[in-house]
């Protein structure tokens, strides 16, 4: 496996992959990859001739008040990781090398105005911006997103529809630690008192799961999810809704493929988690545990 | 050549002739094609393999007060130029196939606040996402763009740089009627009154390149065309500009590579021209006459 940090050079190899009619696959990350960074790598491994996995930590997409400084990095380890999988190449550039002075980006209306949109005003305009880039540098068959950022994956998907983009995307189900906590490179911002608190999340998730049915309204669920994770002392809700799965807007009524998304505050670390429920199909995805 | 309507059938031809190793070129329009395409697509035959031409009139970069719904069209025609100049695919979609209830898009900061985009502030978001989705559409290697929209080219040029787009753009000098008038679809709007009138834009470039020089203030130059053009009783001039040739800011010497450019109403039509100038190189480009 290769480490490069450079457009040119990820470019030239791909290009030879392409003139040899290869397949390539591709995984955006942050780094600092864990079990569910792997799941997506192992997919991407399965489907294509080769993968390219991506581990820059791109600052648009963080607010002024936000953890970019913090964001936990280990590129030895990632390294290690991807090698593993069976990557071909890790690409980490600098900031410098991705940012000159930008005047062009992609956007995103309304469906950035709901959930984490809402107290992360830029954040999906930097994802989509920093992906658009990131595909047409490493230009792949298939590109892997993890449904535990559930806003962000439907954002990609219409943003992949609206400006035609030559690739597909899959979604890989949420990856949990054998207590139920969702993997995030964020966890280890938490202390053990906090790790245990964390637990309010999946826990909500999981009572969700359960508890709902086609027709059920909406803010009834919403209730009951907050009312367990309320019972946690160290948490703070920052939001728990029932949304289009599709357009990320409120609904009423469950008649319609949703998605179940949280955010909570545990101490001073942010985790998010979700699961998605079509009431066509009427049943409720597996947990992964 | 192929008169193509779907996004389907452009990306299954163009696929095969990647897969045979053959350079494709892309010269985008909204059709009514005059000599000033003609030298796009000329130079696209002589570059690639295979050439596509769209024709797609997008209605996003227009206005709510402008002339969308009067802008000519010619289908006959302008399918019977791009075969006769050799392309292999006229792409003319309707707006139902490129726009789904869009929630992504490409947008430009400061470079679209400057000249054209002044007076249209959607404009230059419109062309951005318009010229995006086509490019992941067609895929081309080069993509043609007139210089006559010089604004647009500067933009489309740092779209490339900014989103890491795999492809290059070749920009073609203005071509002009016998008299001097910059080709254009909109000259059609002019009645014969108005076209002699009209001449004033070209006469004022032509002044500009005879007059500028290197530490010129831009201020003097822009006066003295101004001064020329309002000779003409029916022209009213939204601007006459010199700009940094690659922001678009205004600035006060000539002392970098400029773009001189005017927009002038004749009678309700509204024109363009311009010119460009490196006080490094010290020549003014040929007039194309």
């Amino acid at each position: 496996m290769k480490i490069i940090t450079t457009i040119a050079e990820v470019r030239a190899i791909v290009k030879e992959w392409r003139r040899a009619g290869e397949t390539v696959g591709f995984v955006p990350t942050m780094g600092y990859l864990h079990e569910g960074h792997a799941s997506l790598i192992s997919r991407a491994v399965a489907d294509n001739d080769h993968v390219v996995v991506s581990t820059f930590v791109n600052p648009t997409q963080f607010g002024p008040t936000e953890d970019l400084e913090a964001y936990p990095r280990d590129e030895a380890r990632d390294a290690a990781l991807c090698e593993g999988m069976g990557a071909d190449i890790m690409f980490r550039p600098d900031p410098a090398e991705m940012y000159n002075n930008p005047k062009v980006s992609v956007v995103v209306n309304d469906m950035n105005e709901h959930l984490c949109g809402l107290s992360r005003p830029i954040h999906f305009h930097g994802v989509c911006t920093v992906v658009t880039k990131l595909f047409n540098i490493v230009t792949p068959d298939t590109a892997y997103f993890g449904e535990k950022d559930a806003q962000q994956l439907a954002i990609i998907r219409k943003m992949v529809q609206d400006l035609n983009m030559p690739l597909e995307i899959v979604g890989c189900p949420i990856v949990r630690e054998a207590d139920g906590l969702a993997k995030s490179s964020r966890n280890t911002y938490l202390s053990s008192t906090e790790r245990e608190a964390a637990l309010c999340l999946s826990r909500s998730i999981f009572y969700g799961q359960e508890q709902i049915k086609a027709g059920m309204r909406a803010n009834d669920l919403e209730q009951a999810m907050k009312e367990i994770i309320a019972k946690e002392p160290l948490a703070r809700i920052e939001y728990v809704k029932v949304v289009d799965a599709l357009t990320m807007n409120d609904i009423e009524i469950i008649d319609r493929p949703v998605l179940i998304a949280v955010a909570v505050y545990i101490g001073k670390t942010r985790l998010i988690d979700n699961f998605s429920f079509d009431p066509k199909i009427n049943t409720t995805p597996s947990k992964n545990k």
